[in-house]
């Protein structure tokens, strides 16, 4: 197999090649704009394509000079740019996701392999919230709230309509709350879970009014990597879409204490309740991971314990910081 | 006010330029082409501007030019199309309807209303099926099945969007199973409440292998062109989105008919049982239109047995039919 990863660089996608590439791929990095820094430890064993997902012939000739035969598709615009420019996110996000199913499509790709989103779920209420947190599995109403949100489920349903209508195997990967190194710098006000370990390591202050209690999914991108690379490589799927996330619920406060464990005088403070990224909807939801565990093989190698110093080391020797 | 209306030479918006024109009003009717026969009676009492509804600058030039005040957004890519080519639909309908958004947002538009479809309800399954077609509110559960339908959904999140996120005034009408002239030719299949009219009208045989017995909830565009009229025009709402039907169930049985009693020896034979579209998912649900009918003060006008008389007497002095 020869795998393009759009969006390789990025925070997830970054994730994604690392993991190619120690099971011994040189996957194609396609993206935008060149910015090597997620990737510097693996730089010679991958390629570099740059250019405009949205633009077909661009997408088309790269996967034809490579010889690909999958596609992880994990470019795209981040929410913060949606909520800023949405025909901006809404154009990348969905004509984006389309346009690499075109030229799937055309190029008889064997599958593809789409990083989607929890907020296609949108608010989690009632038993799936604060404080009972039942799991979610991917059978739960789809019901996206804010504008990034239902535009990645409008590309999970492009995704889902090729391949029930052009009998192409894609699939759909749902992450839970990510966190992990290069997220507070590229995706805004969403890496609260980058920040609290970022500023510290940096002696500065992590100051929160509040959220400390709330339990979300966590899941470290080398998580979200894993993820995708089973979900490319695993045969005999039964489903198409799959919950990636930790599977447990955890809190800030949880991070407070490890980070203040390992960054001697970590100056952080969170005040009390629910809602830590301060939506004006719960966005906090466990996932389920059934699915995943049986189909993909997949099981989380990251809890908190672990995937925070491990943060930590990667913030030593990386250039992408907060600062 | 001043009212554009994208679309307004086509099946449904045509109706609505009628609308408008009968209200004293001079709409002015954007649209990619020129085809004035579904319009031909009101020619000069409308203006007609050509352009793509995808390009924020024409569309802007042309709301700047005539002083627009109210956007009714009726073009779009019909579901055939979506279905032959699922880029162009879902850019069309998608991109197109977040540019008039965008020229609304920046022009500082009065109102918005956007035609949405009965599709974003998905499939009509369990007590909202056959054979107790349960009343579908505006909060049914929102699951698009086919890509188009999933297209209005996204470009319906977009208004709503908009909406409460920018204090625009956007509304969103999802209209029941539409049929009225020009909807045969322009829109293929789904037309079939259109055929079973206007081939015996020329003489010929309308066949069909099943569906006679389906209930459905069928709305004659003139009554289309109402709800959008109303909802142009409508003072003191409470909610956003409506939908435009005649809220009882009918079948294609009760449409044959009809026709029988108006074109003597209509050669019409329909085969019994449900899903006379033909459809991979029961499309057959019946609209509530209690918050139409309270809030934009709709009422149907047009019953069967008044619609298909009506429509064979536009069919005698039109030019748009199926030959």
């Amino acid at each position: 197999m020869k795998v393009l990863i759009t969006g390789g660089m990025g925070v997830i996608g970054s994730e994604a090649t690392r993991k190619f590439v120690h099971a011994g791929h040189r996957p194609i990095l396609f993206s935008r704009s060149r910015d090597e820094r997620l990737i510097r430890d693996v730089l010679d064993r991958v390629e570099i394509e740059l250019g405009d997902i949205t633009d077909f012939a661009t997408v088309e000739n790269v996967v034809e000079k490579h010889g690909i035969t999958h596609i992880v598709h994990a470019a795209g615009s981040v929410s913060a740019v949606s909520t800023a420019n949405p025909p901006l996110g809404i154009h990348v996000n969905v004509m984006g996701t389309v346009n690499v199913l075109e030229v799937a499509k055309k190029l008889g790709i064997e599958r593809v392999v789409y990083t989607s989103a929890k907020g296609v779920y949108g608010a989690f209420t009632g038993i799936y919230g604060a404080p009972t947190y039942a799991l979610v599995d991917e059978d739960h109403p789809k019901v996206p709230v804010r504008i990034y949100d239902s535009a990645k489920w409008m590309a999970e349903q492009a995704a889902l309509y090729y391949a029930a209508t052009y009998g192409m195997d894609v699939l759909v990967l749902r992450f839970a709350t990510t966190f992990g190194p290069g997220k507070t710098e590229r995706h805004g006000k969403m890496g609260v879970t980058s920040q609290i370990i970022e500023a510290p390591a940096r002696g500065e202050p992590f100051h929160l009014a509040q959220g400390g209690d709330e339990r979300d999914d966590f899941i470290y991108n080398k998580d979200s990597g894993l993820g995708i690379y089973l979900a490319t490589t695993a045969t005999g799927l039964r489903d198409r879409a799959f919950n990636i996330g930790s599977g447990v619920s955890r809190t800030l406060n949880d991070f407070a204490d490890i980070v203040r464990r390992h960054v001697p005088g970590a100056d952080i403070r969170i005040g009390p309740g629910g809602n830590f990224l301060g939506a004006a909807h719960a966005m906090y939801g466990i996932f389920d991971i059934t699915r995943a565990r049986e189909q993909l093989g997949y099981e989380p190698q990251w809890d908190l314990e672990h995937a925070i110093p491990d943060y930590l080391a990667t913030l030593r020797q990386s250039e992408v910081s907060n600062a």
